[in-house]
């Protein structure tokens, strides 16, 4: 009996030949960085495959990092994934691509795209409720600019991390409002929120704003993203210029970068808006919906905690990318803007410790003990799919970190 | 007679051979990018006078930016420094210098470092104070963290443009208290924001801080830095999350670094510190003084409206580095921070249109009109100099831009 080929995906994975996310790997035997495209259980060396097959597209796989792939452009985007698309379908040209798969578990994954800026939004109206009525219960919930505007700041591009990476708790300071002065030591309430990233693929002119209809020209993808928080040191120090070192010195990314066009099927209206719109963020008269239907799952120790719906986010993608660019601010390949803290508006379905215990207020149980933020050894992964054509899953990467003590 | 040498530069010039900072530039005939050193009105082909020498920093100095340098560490900076100097004060090296020495009306400067993250403070207790007083007049001045740390926050890396380069008029929404909703244009109150900017040279490992002591081994050398800024913009976006697009359109800095070696005779106390500070920040037992005596001139179409004295600053740049990385984040060669809006104690000290004109109140006077905030066409030039060695002057570069009409 013939050996099965990888190629012959079981119906139902999450990573069939619909999805095909791009990452960057190298093996233990050759640290050689490479792209690679993920099929089931399976990494295609897609520079290897190309080179192979005689395809036009080497040069742009042929690489250690996405990003020449990324300022390719659209066109060239939908062009190679319809390369590929016919490489792991087609059975013709299977023995061209077969030697170049690897089992999932032999390669080592790598960060997949130099980060240019890093930008964090606040664009889910359940998390920044909840967050606002945990910091400033006395006033409004939502700050008078919230449904205007995609509220964002920047973040520290330098410190985003592969799946997989260990995140040493944070040292810093913190000050209770019942202690006289701030003390320093590492940070007791370390939280995860449970975000969406996007990496842009294709550069604007300073000076230009990118509209609303330009977000698929410049977007390439998107992937789970773990914006850890160290609560204490953010709470003493974000008044009155944004969280600083409460954020900087890590954030996860998943390892694989799902293609805009895989996630077709997942096309979403965000909720109804409130409040009329500025032109440049009104997105009523869109031809696609803005939002995307990512279920997303939090687990702590393996533990299930959280599901937070990405189809509940005010914001959407597109609007974050518009609002972003609107002053004039040019993009650069591998800028990368997360999504901010997904939360439902069910308590099942909030993205952070900080809203799940209410600031410590209601330790979660853990097979392993109760929880109110992380601690020395916690493991927090996020994963994620979304519909896909014809019933399928569209399986996203997950991303998962270990913490280890301060030092 | 024979003609006099371009590296006899007249005593008292800034640029003289005690000063020595580093750009990169290209020539209408050769658009290649080179490092160049400043000395007088020239600039030196460093890598070609480098090759023509045969000196072994030939590959640091032959190079299209000053990365690689800056990555060399401070043992290889004082080696090329010492070997630059050599080159333009011994006699004997004319022959082979003076050939790639070219006016310097005749380069055309660039960014000379690629920026990786850009982090921006408020490290002034005068224009922290004046801007609390503007924009909170209802509570303190300064909040309960001020004293306790440097504030901070990251801005767009992207948009650090060089001095010459012209500022677009940003668009963006604003919302005065008395208007109902927001509404969008043209900033109307854009302005300046006078600032001293350090470059990092030596990474920096992630999870391990950089104590105060190490300042100078990773911190290369500092700069003049506009940080541009659209005051409407900024008022109806900062809160809760900071300032965003009300600066991210563009912050400008000098085409030249000073390598901090220029600046030893320049070192000063900070201002006594009024609460005593966390043991990562406390730099009252340092060796150096922490501060740098740099008077700074503000002028506006060639009239001169402020001179910030950047000996006044609270904070200092080897306490927001050690602030930075407290919490582990990473450095990498090229982060560029800048110290926050230098303004003196007097009112013609102030290093902002906000502080100068208390927000659009009180007009400033200039030969072609009044000002309360940026005009299109206006330029802005900002000078500095410390003092140097034996009561020469260091110059900073100048930065300079100029404002264009909205688009």
């Amino acid at each position: 009996m013939p050996q099965q080929s990888p190629l012959e995906v079981p119906e139902g994975d999450p990573f069939g030949p619909h999805n095909l996310p791009y990452g960057v790997f190298s093996t233990a035997r050759e640290d050689r960085r490479r792209i690679g495209v993920r099929i089931g259980g399976h990494v295609l060396d897609a520079g290897a495959a190309a080179a192979a097959l005689g395809s036009p597209y080497a040069g742009l796989l042929g690489q250690p990092s996405l990003n020449p792939l990324l300022a390719a452009g659209r066109t060239a985007w939908r062009d190679v994934r319809r390369a590929l698309t016919a490489w792991v379908t087609d059975p013709g040209h299977r023995p061209a691509v077969e030697p170049h798969l690897l089992p999932l578990d032999e390669v080592v994954l790598h960060l997949p795209y130099e980060v240019a800026d890093y930008v964090d939004f606040y664009a889910s109206e359940h998390h920044a409720t909840n967050v606002g009525k945990i910091f400033r219960p006395d006033g409004d919930a939502l700050t008078p600019n919230w449904k205007h505007l995609p509220i964002g700041y920047h973040g520290r591009s330098g410190t985003i991390v592969v799946s997989g990476t260990d995140v040493v708790r944070p040292s810093g300071q913190r000050k209770a409002p019942t202690d006289p002065v701030p003390v320093f030591g590492p940070s007791v309430k370390l939280d995860i929120e449970a975000e969406v990233g996007f990496v842009v693929g294709a550069p604007s002119e300073l000076g230009r704003p990118v509209p609303l209809a330009g977000f698929e020209d410049h977007v390439f993808g998107l992937f789970l993203l773990n914006d850890w928080s160290a609560r204490d040191i953010q709470a003493w120090e974000y008044v009155p210029l944004g969280p600083f070192l409460g954020k900087s010195f890590a954030t996860s990314v998943s390892a694989w970068v799902t293609p805009l066009e895989a996630l077709d099927a997942a096309r979403t209206a965000p909720p109804a808006r409130d409040v009329p719109l500025l032109p440049y963020l009104d997105d009523a008269g869109d031809d696609r919906p803005g939002g995307f239907d990512l279920r997303i799952t939090v687990s702590v120790n393996g533990q299930e905690i959280a599901r937070p719906p990405f189809a509940s986010m005010y914001w959407t993608a597109a609007q974050q990318l518009a609002h972003m660019t609107v002053n004039g601010a040019s993009l650069r390949t591998g800028d990368v803007f997360g999504s901010g803290t997904v939360s439902g508006p069910r308590t099942d379905q909030r993205g952070s410790l900080l809203e799940l215990t209410w600031n410590g207020r209601d330790a979660i149980e853990l097979s392993d003990g109760k929880r109110t933020f992380l601690e020395d050894g916690d493991t927090v992964t996020l994963t994620a799919w979304a519909p896909g054509p014809d019933g399928t899953r569209v399986g996203l990467g997950e991303v998962t970190g270990r913490i280890t003590a301060a030092r």
